[in-house]
């Protein structure tokens, strides 16, 4: 039962991919939207919640496990599917991005990262070798190599040896990697730089992985940017792999990106957001708090089958953010994460039946119909 | 459908009762505990979590309720069931206790109480009429009469001045109510001093209410001093009405006072300590962050059917109370009302089989056989 990727289909206009990824815990259709779990849980909700919301994927953060509770407890406990109770596919990612946004006093060498603990200070080392072993402890699905995110704005000249760098790293990996029916991802670096992005994507196809992820995007860089990366560095990457674009990111930007044909996608925004009290709907944003809502008996939104359109009006989730209750967080989360899980299957039906263009357009129209607000500021 | 109380049993050896409480919104029977929704929400749970769990009856505050989002507000939203989304019986109380807990700058003359809000420091004045006004929109099954709640410790003096006002204010609060399918509820005050307690029971019956609480415990007293007043109290309650202690207790207490013919309780122990880490077990106390529970792959509670302890180690909710994760409170919540909803269970049917005294020998050797812990720090 080891790793696979199946492509179903290629779609007609415009190349986006309809595929299938088989791991030992289950299988799941792609494009595929994967909720974050920091730290054995995604936030606020039990595995019944996710399932009921149809996730299928979900990632953790290797670097949180290590620092709590450490990874050999989990591998102790049965590994991280038993210890969080959630028995579908699971993502790691390799600690990488999470060393360089909350570590201090980093210091990197070709060997590895040293840097202190964001709970307590204490001082560790993680290696490329070690970022491997660690995701074997926690016994994820799919792990992911140990790179650099390159920080932005950056230099070219940094960019080239922090890529030289990730390169390095990923051989080293790889030869880590013992198979143990976990795939391998590499991670494409290269900051806003097409040159280094093609130098990354190269040298990590020659390498050899599992599936590549496009990762140091979405750390500052305008819209137009990403778009711009996200389209140079597509068509670089091997066809027959999964394709993961890491951080990202609005619906917007997953429509942008599968269109491109990006397989993959994990971002915090859905629940970061719902509990900012900052809800997706068909029409754009709907900020919870607004007076607006203080007597509205309506769902967030009409014809919303999650389990808090269901059974909750806006006035009620107006009342709980306003009053800081937990359950707010909770019903706005699974909201959220329902229209994300949503929006990725109608994109995966839109690319089955050929119509993805039209679908797209006809989304872009209901958005401006029913409301003039832009996604912008939500981020 | 207006609301009814049915004494189905006396139980032979102590006189505990077993009855029933029918309201427009079902049935249960007492004795019950009613878990504490201060701001129309049990925190961290939802509607379907207390139905599995086993809740019959929830409370809400007045006070809080009032303040945010308004009374006027749910009366507009079609009450408190509706807006909170839970069918089964509600019962609030009239604000008293939380305006003299939370409210700050009172002033108290016999037409009632002006005082600051906590939120924004803005001036109310809430009298009797206008408890019971609000808890007519709010639209409870069970309505509480405004009261003073005697602080602790008070002279002789001031708590007669006091009960005195509790009369006067239950009164006024009986003759503003006009029914509307609410049983409303007199509140026995009368401090620490057994003399007081008779002068407050007897007023009380005069006036004449559908049931009998006795309030102003669980205030800072020793548990000699409660248990004194609990069973000084009840006897001159009637029989035919029931009888609720309001802000009680620990399991013993709720043992103690079931024994001495009490009827209902309503605390916040189970949902507060919960949110502590400190979860009940039929051993004692378990301090969940203890460093024992790291690699503990049992539930908190071996043999414990609640959601809790079905899906999750000790492991798992030692990390996410440690990481200071929202699952935490609600994981931990489930399984403490759990254990207090299924105590007052087993009380039920210790009472129906004439065996309560025997269940509460068998209740204390269990507990300490197990753990020689007290309970003691834990309120």
């Amino acid at each position: 039962m080891g790793f696979q990727f199946n492509l179903i289909k290629t779609e007609k206009e415009v190349g986006a991919r309809l595929g299938k990824i088989i791991t030992a815990h289950g299988e799941f259709e792609t494009p595929a939207f994967i909720p974050v779990g920091s730290q054995a849980t995604i936030k606020s909700l039990t595995s019944d919640d996710l399932i009921e919301i149809g996730v299928e994927i979900i990632s953790n953060n290797s670097y949180h496990l290590y620092l709590r509770p450490g990874h050999r407890t989990i591998e102790q406990l049965g590994g991280l599917h038993r210890f969080m109770n959630w028995n579908r596919p699971i993502l790691t990612d390799s600690g990488g991005y999470q060393l360089f946004s909350l570590g201090q006093l980093r210091e990197i060498s070709t060997d590895g990262v040293t840097f202190q603990s964001h709970i307590d200070g204490s001082k560790h080392f993680i290696s490329p070798e070690m970022a491997i072993d660690i995701q074997r402890s926690l016994g994820a699905d799919i792990i992911m190599s140990f790179d650099e995110c390159v920080p932005y704005p950056a230099s070219y000249e940094y960019t080239l040896r922090s890529t030289t760098l990730t390169t390095e790293w990923a051989r080293n990996c790889k030869e880590a990697h013992r198979g143990n029916g976990q795939a391998l991802f590499g991670i494409v670096q290269g900051g806003m730089f097409e040159e280094l992005r093609d130098k990354s994507a190269t040298e990590l196809r020659e390498i050899g992985f599992d599936g590549y992820a496009i990762g140091g995007l979405s750390v500052g860089e305008s819209q137009e940017v990403m778009y711009r990366m996200v389209n140079h560095t597509v068509p670089l990457l091997p066809r027959e792999h999964p394709r993961y674009l890491m951080g990202v990111g609005k619906p917007e930007d997953l429509i942008h990106a599968v269109k491109g044909g990006i397989d993959l996608f994990d971002c915090v925004i859905p629940t970061r957001n719902a509990r900012n009290g900052m809800l997706f709907t068909s029409s754009g944003k709907l900020v919870i708090k607004n007076a607006r809502h203080v007597a509205d008996e309506r769902p967030i939104e009409e014809g919303c089958d999650c389990y808090t359109c269901r059974h909750h009006s806006r006035a009620y989730l107006r009342h709980l953010y306003m009053a800081r209750e937990i359950l707010a967080f909770r019903l706005n989360s699974i909201h959220n994460l329902h229209y994300y899980i949503h929006l990725i299957k109608k994109l995966r039906e839109a690319i089955r039946r050929d119509r993805l263009l039209n679908f797209c357009q006809e989304w872009q129209k209901e958005r401006k119909e029913k409301d003039d607000l832009s996604w912008e500021s939500t981020g």
